[in-house]
């Protein structure tokens, strides 16, 4: 008897130290187990150890601009002149709303101020369309490879991205309308594109916009266009936004940001455009809930509407001179393919390799050509499908001409020194 | 034959239409519509027409301080260096957060910069905690009046307030644990609190803490602790973060912002504190998403840091000044009464009224005295549970005492002269 009490004393013991691990630990939500880690920022620790090690990296990985800044948007930030540093409306200044619609308006998108809702970033107005517009379960067709965030902005409000592939060898351009007809259920209220694209540069051209906006029509979807590379066209080539076709009025929604335009990513400034009223008033109550964006980024991106033309001509000629370089170069290493894009400031290659997650990873860990070795972002991030982009990556064109060209003579030297190379069939 | 055709060729046409009429509105989402309008903010087309009309309004309706933003945060914004406005880590740069470590560990919250994430504004700081937390459908427990805006955050996340109603006959303290304990079911995560209270100004002792310390332990819940008016307490009293409390360190999440401590709120800056080390990188995840805060609104914000303080002293005799007028002034109209609060920058008053959302749009509407009225927020707004608060609204104090006399005489003759008017029972 007295053996049976101890044990059970012993089992209540054991029992409450269960219970007292378990309290120490309240669950995070499934959501959050979900929520996809920046598939761009999983390399960074071997990076860090490669700099530690004495290398030096050319970042070809990142978006982060090495272009200045306007200076007529920095001079408005360092001339504030408010003493009280106030929350302004929560759909952006009066001023500002009204500054960025005479710059679409000369773009022709026939926007009065009360169709913009300024945002924290691109990012917000992203996740303000998504939630007005779909229910938790619903689903947004998107051409892949894209912007891998928009998988974190989905999870996060609970919506399904069903992705349409577009392929390398026609340099990604909208895959047919016939394969988005496929894979429409009751359940699809949206398609999203980012024009031009990130990751692959591709620019869109006026046929297809058009056949999507029949397509929007037809179904009664949402258009949502993703704009934030729209000052980066090359060849002379027209930027097509939804805001210039006819019919969709009710459908279309630009989401655009400063960060690219004015090399401003860190003002956090963006904007969700729309002329559907009730959608407008929608993402204002998500808008009203956090409150209002920055002032002072309101006050500097207004500012940066009267940036000089000149800025962006010279804008265009360096990034259009580092992508002929960039391309050209890809192309010529034995096994490489590069399309050469239209727009935006990247490209995704195909490169003799097995598997891009651990090629990069071995470019850092493992190689260096004198001492240096390239960052790239493997292309199986952008891709939804599993298994897909395995032998493509994205290259960010950030850098100088010059520091592009020892980017690609390093790259070339590691593919042949790649212990995975793997010629494609 | 040819009728029946013609029949049916109107009938065909007909539908067209209809089909046309659809397609011309793709419908926005359900949680859209489900969303919150600001109930601070919907009473503003009436104060637009009352200034129309040529009257003064006193503004005790909302939260923006009239208080001057520290010179050394400001000083810091106009003078930023950079070429480059770029992005920043997603958790928000490591000498901000650096300095931030310091701030918080003068108070005795014994963290390490690893344990902060810099967000924009408050606001996403309470999304991040919900969306981390707390799955679609699961629950958490606020007790009522509380922050409208919780309502839009739990809306947007998908997930569900239980509110536990705390009365003004005792100054909205902690209603009793055991009320909590009736609506903890298996879908109950976390409970959150205001702290410093908006919109009651009620500040939680030790006690309440340690009592909601042990609840938490014993259920397994999160403990989410909203701090943004953690300077403004006042009359000597002691403020109680769950950072104090032993045994929270995997429980305890502090939600932060600079808007109220540096008068900052256009800033944007806020963070979310944990030291559980699982929903930091869970909550970075979503922080990745979105890329960056503000670059230079951290920069500022790490300067505040240092406001020296004397500001903070000047500051806090400023209000409890106000407190005292309000609170005062407020007791000698007849059949009204208003707790005294311990903390932030607002009251909830009972007022001999009918219905707090008639008398307040009346107030701008009907009324005026001397060509002046007085702006306050119905308390409803604040309450989750449908008809509470009718005879409550919240006064902020953000004007100075003279202006605050003058109001209180306004609202004295308003109530005098309003037809609704109901002494309570």
């Amino acid at each position: 008897m007295a053996f049976l009490i101890l044990q059970l004393r012993g089992l209540f013991v054991f029992l409450c130290c269960i219970k007292l691990f378990y309290n120490d630990m309240p669950k995070i939500s499934q959501k959050g187990v979900d929520m996809p880690s920046s598939p761009i920022r999983k390399l960074t620790p071997f990076a860090d150890q490669a700099k530690k090690d004495g290398k030096k990296i050319y970042h070809l990985n990142i978006g982060q601009p090495d272009i200045e800044t306007p200076e007529v948007m920095l001079s408005a930030l360092k001339n504030i002149d408010f003493k009280i540093w106030a929350y302004t409306p929560s759909e952006g200044t009066a001023s500002y709303r009204e500054k960025l619609t005479s710059y679409y308006n000369e773009l022709g998108y026939g926007l009065t101020p009360n169709d913009i809702l300024v945002t924290n970033g691109g990012s917000e107005a992203i996740t303000f369309a998504m939630q007005a517009c779909l229910n938790p379960g619903e689903e947004i067709i998107i051409p892949e490879p894209f912007y891998a965030n928009y998988n974190g902005f989905a999870c996060s409000a609970d919506i399904v991205i069903k992705p349409i592939k577009s392929v390398i060898d026609n340099g990604f351009a909208l895959p047919p309308i016939s394969e988005f007809e496929k894979i429409i259920t009751s359940k699809t209220k949206a398609i999203a594109i980012c024009n031009p694209n990130n990751p692959t540069g591709y620019l869109y051209s006026r046929e297809e916009l058009e056949a999507l906006r029949d397509l929007c029509l037809q179904y009664d979807l949402f258009l949502f266009s993703d704009e934030a590379y729209r000052e980066f066209c090359y060849d002379g080539r027209e930027f097509i936004s939804p805001m210039h076709l006819e019919g969709l009025e009710e459908h279309a929604v630009v989401l655009d940001t400063v960060s690219k335009r004015y090399s401003a990513c860190g003002a956090r400034i963006g904007c969700l455009i729309t002329k559907n009223k009730s959608l407008y008033q929608t993402a204002l109550k998500f808008a009203q809930a956090r409150l209002s964006p920055s002032l002072e980024g309101q006050i500097a991106a207004e500012a940066a509407v009267d940036t000089p033309d000149s800025y962006f001509e010279d804008v265009q000629r360096e990034y259009t001179g580092r992508r002929d370089v960039l391309v050209k170069g890809l192309n010529a290493i034995e096994g490489v393919y590069c399309p050469n894009p239209g727009g935006a400031f990247y490209v995704v290659a195909r490169l003799p390799i097995d598997d891009a997650d651990r090629f990069c990873q071995w470019m850092l860990e493992k190689f260096s050509y004198q001492d240096e070795t390239v960052m790239m972002a493997p292309a199986t991030g952008f891709y939804s499908t599993a298994d897909t982009g395995k032998n493509e990556v994205r290259l960010a064109y950030v850098l100088n001409t010059e520091e592009l060209a020892a980017a690609l003579l390093c790259l070339q030297k590691g593919l042949e020194a790649y212990p995975g190379r793997q010629m494609p069939v």
